[in-house]
């Protein structure tokens, strides 16, 4: 395994993933450089680190290698960015605002099946719900997924009761692979009723996870799970969700990544299609009626690029625009500081830095001395 | 009866209500001088005049006294722009583009019930939909049409079959006026099964029709009808509408003339709300799922001054946007030609020609010698 990779699945045993402090850390140092400034001492961050970091940091390789041990027994694979099949719509994560005191791209992903994710997560759409669905919303919800699953599109969701279920299975049926993106670890079946489906899933497509292998499910590891099905999707439909209900969520961080977000009505009558309404009144989500009409909402949101031969946008173009404001800020020949970028931007300090970590990752800039400049590459026109 | 009302009614006996010539004919004549030119000749119109109109004209008179002797039976009365409750409302239409060959405000309208129709209608919503409605729209419609007439809302409808007759009956249930917009005449029991309905809404509200009594509806007569409730409510709201239903034919003429359009959605898998979903889809509805967030979307509409004992926007301010562009071209001390009222304004001669029409039926403007002036009035402030 590369040292980055490693150091990063190391990290992730550390620091809550999603945990926003870890995105704060990460736009000035490597992974590997946290792991050494937490094993040295208490100076890492003008707020200090919190004494579980440091308290899980002091035994970190030893337990490194048991997460890695029991993966490999259950058939894991650790991805991180920099990997084959790492799929970088995630990094987009670093720039969005923290919701619910989660925020950040993910360190890594565990990996259960053979599929190469980010290949089939090209052309994906998460399809999300209510786990104490409605009989109506079930068969809406396996039929749209086999329509989109029957249009080529990867159906990415949370392998949960009710929406959940009937969207894997939509597509499971057409023989199409599926992504099931758990809170709890790759290799823990949960639910554990679905323990026959999660095999099936791994199968013909992927179960991951950013937790840990045999790390049960924690309440707010299913918030942080969300921002990972958003990201992974170019769109997201809910498909029945009361008010205030977690699908809302996922749908919230499709918006704020400027995925498409859309959701399926119900009858005004149900409390389950209360929630996909609103959003709709909103303007938070685009009607849809079915899998068709799913499949026309994602046509040039680079569903049809993504599998063609060529692309015909830059890897410039392909960045979010506050990354690209950031781009145009820095310089090949001198180093800027942060608050300078900030200025010539437009941007806030926050901004610059998570645009800045995507621009290093995704080998646009790198740390210079006294700031930041433009790494020299090829295919910046 | 006044002189022009009972020439309006005449009129409506001898040409179809809504046919867009008769809006062309009025923008340059008074409804008594289009008789008169009917009675000498052909010569009225650079198109010649249909046969059956000048057929019809010749004995105006009798037919015009056996329709009012026919009402006075069925206890129908005759009112017209200028009569005391008249709803301006309705004048609006003749700045309307057609649709499926109907234009243009009603001559007039013949009333079965007690009521003030302007009062009535000064805050109303239409509730309109499926003939073949579902358990579920039928539900709605009659919990919805309670809600926003327990909260001061006239509902006005069709009295069909279905959504129509389900949101009669939910305002009736509550002591409420409701308005029925018939197709036919206003004391022909159409659908006849509806006879007691149609009784009722006339003892607490009011039923209408430009058609003449005793005329039954003709196919086309129920399109027509269809402006008239979309003009006479501050909004539509559609509830179940197959894919090209009617219902839809309303709210097209609501948006047309810039009332709030709204539709309640049903589930996906159910034929009679497709309609209501592509309309919300294609920006034409706004979705509502309870009557109380039909009055929120009407709130802000004029709903609430209308009952108010102030209304704040002067009657210029009420005009339609091309009335006032009109207004602002025409001068108080000379006279002008609708090609120069046309250019200066930007709108076409069409256009200038329908904002005449209200301009002068609502006093601000007036025929003169070579075109057109303003006439001098207090509250152009």
């Amino acid at each position: 395994m590369r040292r980055d990779a490693r150091d990063r699945m190391a990290l992730s045993l550390v620091v809550e993933p999603g945990d926003p402090r870890l995105r704060a850390l990460l736009t000035d140092l490597e992974p590997g450089a946290v792991l050494d400034a937490l094993r040295r001492g208490p100076s890492l961050s003008r707020g200090g680190v919190p004494a579980a970091w440091r308290e899980r940091v002091r035994d970190i390789d030893k337990r490194a290698d048991a997460a890695l041990a029991r993966a490999a027994q259950a058939g894991l694979r650790w991805i991180a960015p920099g990997d084959v099949g790492w799929p970088t719509s995630l990094d987009e994560l670093d720039l969005a605002d923290d919701r619910g005191g989660v925020a950040g791209a993910p360190l890594g992903l565990w990996v259960r099946g053979r599929g190469d994710l980010a290949r089939v997560a090209a052309r994906s759409v998460a399809v999300v719900g209510a786990r104490d669905c409605t009989t109506y919303g079930a068969e809406v919800a396996s039929e749209l997924a086999a329509d989109v699953a029957d249009a080529g599109f990867t159906v990415v969701s949370g392998a949960a009761f009710g929406i959940d279920a009937c969207a894997h299975r939509g597509a499971l049926a057409l023989g199409r692979p599926t992504v099931a993106v758990l809170a709890g670890g790759a290799d823990v079946d949960y639910p554990r009723a679905h323990a026959a489906l999660l095999s099936r899933i791994a199968d013909d497509g992927l179960v991951i996870s950013e937790q840990p292998p045999g790390q049960l499910p924690l309440k707010s590891q299913f918030l942080s799970r969300n921002r990972l099905i958003a990201a992974l999707s170019l769109g997201t439909v809910v498909i029945e969700a009361a008010a205030r209900s977690g699908s809302l969520n996922t749908l919230h961080w499709a918006d704020q990544l400027g995925r498409s977000t859309m959701g399926v009505p119900g009858p005004v009558t149900s409390a389950m299609s209360m929630g996909v309404h609103e959003a709709v009144r909103g303007g938070e989500a685009v009607l849809v009626t079915s899998g068709q009409q799913v499949v026309e909402e994602l046509s040039g949101l680079g569903a049809d690029e993504a599998v063609g031969p060529e692309r015909p946008a830059t890897a410039f173009d392909a960045l979010p625009h506050g990354a690209q404001r950031v781009i145009d800020a820095l310089s090949w020949n001198e180093s800027r500081m942060i608050e300078q970028l900030a200025s010539t931007a437009r941007l806030s300090r926050g901004e610059v830095r998570r645009a800045l970590a995507l621009l290093v990752r995704r080998g646009f800039a790198a740390r210079t001395e006294g700031g930041w400049s433009l790494v020299r590459r090829a295919d910046l026109g």
